[in-house]
């Protein structure tokens, strides 16, 4: 089953989180064997997906491109796999296979869970080796500084590692998975019980975040990086088609000039891809969407406006630089991303 | 088969406007033969329903409640008819019957069309003599001139009825119609054209009412009637559920303005009851939306909000006066709709 982590359409939505658990690690041990090497692996993401989102920011931020390369899916995956579809031939040039999910059975032939990204793939045995997507970031932070770019932010600093850890953890299940327990909900009770944790934690982030610029720290973190993925993604589909409609982002202040701020910053804005998002969302989930129809709106354009968060201080890269320019053959098709071309 | 006029999720959406286009006139003659006789007839509405709404509007601008009495279905119908299941043993207490259908096919045994609101029905008889709902209005206006209360307002004046009716037509398909069109087409193509049909229209009737407070004059006339039924729903529900998603009402300043001046003027926002309008879209639509589970937002609070058209001159009822208070029994429920307590 190709899965975005979802069982959908349950009374009250779980997320199976039994992931492929093995680790790339620099110094490997006997517990984690896959060493950090450079050109090994390759990294499989969808645009579509938030959680794979965090990885093609996170490395973007770091400058990994060229240490990790990366295998781009279609935004709407069939029932078996996210598929290639974007690729000549439908087939991953490097890896040689049209679905994620001869990578998953390659590594384990009777594979039983959901086809999810992001999955990292060892290029020459063309095996998954980990789709534990919150430590796959972590591990782009620290496993791999040997290969991170001249300048690269420290986006996971000892000093601040607990409460980066402790705030995602406070708003995973009420925010990024939160919205997928709205628009998931079987049932009133449930979907109104998954609203209600949504929008307080929300407000309670708002709060947070009105007199301080990014999460923790005054540079962006890990803790920025899960958030904006959610965020970015509110109005384009969760808004409607999840039904998390309190309100637009748009029409709350401090989040919406938040999430501004780091879309109009170098590795976040230009990784996003908005028509993918939208028929990810729209044309995957047709037990929500039987019409498989994508709205055209909203107009995306709004992100490029002015967010004014300069004014609270801080420092989005701390002691690093910002990254260059978005890598050869990952930029999104600006008609997918109209807002980018007013930033430029 | 109850429908609110709609033939759901076709390649492209057309509406079955083949009414029973009897009339209700002043002076009956050999065409229209029912009678103007205050206590005779008993009008059909549920507040779901854009064009049962126009009646409940004009109804009480024109003080006929207690010439026309009204019975009111409950949001959710069936695939047979809509009901009457908010009365006491679910039946409306005047016509003694639990569906709408009962007062069709008394009058058509083999009646094969949709059943829809608003309906008139002869009480004595229990006979739907129309449902013809764009004449309806008209025929308030000027058949029943003699029970119009003091004071009431001429929302239907000869010197503008060509440029009402012109008005009107020119955003009945566009928009009234436009926002199913979006919801239910069957394809993305029929999608789009809908939905561009749709906001081209927004914009030209946000340019129109930029420089003057209503559509047609200076005082609020039945094109303002028709308008205001498909406003007032934009982001309750087809914002979301039609995926008429440009933008919500609230962010086009000019028509959020328009919208609200009307909804805080008597015999608008207080005949609007929010939850029965989403519960029936919601609910009631499980071709697009097969959970059945209802959004909890928009917060409608936000048509309490400040709207300055006042500004503009005009004057709502022109020679007339605001109506009284809601009829007794016909007030909504305040959980449904918390803008009004703000307002009064």
């Amino acid at each position: 089953m190709a899965k975005d982590h979802t069982e959908y359409i349950e009374e009250e939505f779980t997320r199976d989180t039994a992931y492929i658990e093995d680790r790339i690690v620099a110094e490997p041990d006997g517990k984690y064997e896959w060493p950090v090497e450079p050109g090994r692996y390759r990294l499989a993401v969808a645009h579509a997906c938030p959680w794979a989102n965090r990885t093609l920011i996170t490395r973007r931020l770091l400058g990994l491109e060229d240490a990790i390369s990366m295998a781009i899916a279609g935004p709407v995956h069939d029932s078996d796999s996210w598929t290639f579809d974007l690729d000549p031939g439908e087939v991953d040039p490097v890896l040689g296979i049209p679905k994620l999910k001869d990578a998953y059975l390659k590594r384990f032939p009777d594979y039983p869970k959901g086809i999810t990204v992001p999955a990292i793939v060892e290029v020459s045995s063309g095996r998954v080796v980990t789709n534990d997507f919150p430590q796959i970031t972590l591990d782009f932070n620290t496993e791999w500084t040997a290969y991170h770019r001249e300048g690269a932010p420290n986006l996971f600093p000892e000093e601040h590692r607990d409460e980066i850890l402790e705030v995602a953890d406070s708003f995973y299940e009420d925010i990024n998975n939160g919205v997928y327990k709205c628009g998931f909900a079987g049932s009133q009770a449930a979907y109104e019980k998954a609203y209600t944790a949504l929008w307080s934690r929300m407000d309670q982030l708002s709060e947070r975040l009105e007199t301080q610029r990014y999460l923790v720290g005054d540079t962006i973190t890990e803790a920025d990086v899960r958030l904006w993925v959610t965020l970015v993604r509110f109005d384009a589909v969760y808004h409607g088609h999840f039904k998390a409609n309190r309100s637009k982002l748009t029409e709350m202040p401090v989040l919406w000039a938040y999430a501004r701020d780091l879309f109009q910053t170098p590795g976040f804005g230009d990784t996003q891809d908005f028509q993918r998002i939208k028929e990810h969302y729209y044309a995957t989930h047709l037990d929500i969407n039987p019409t498989g129809v994508v709205p055209l709106g909203p107009d995306e354009r709004v992100w490029a406006t002015p967010h004014h968060r300069e004014e609270l201080g801080g420092s989005p890269f701390g002691d690093g630089t910002p990254p260059g320019p978005v890598a050869e053959g990952e930029t999104v098709d600006p008609a997918h991303n109209r807002a980018l071309a007013l930033l430029s």
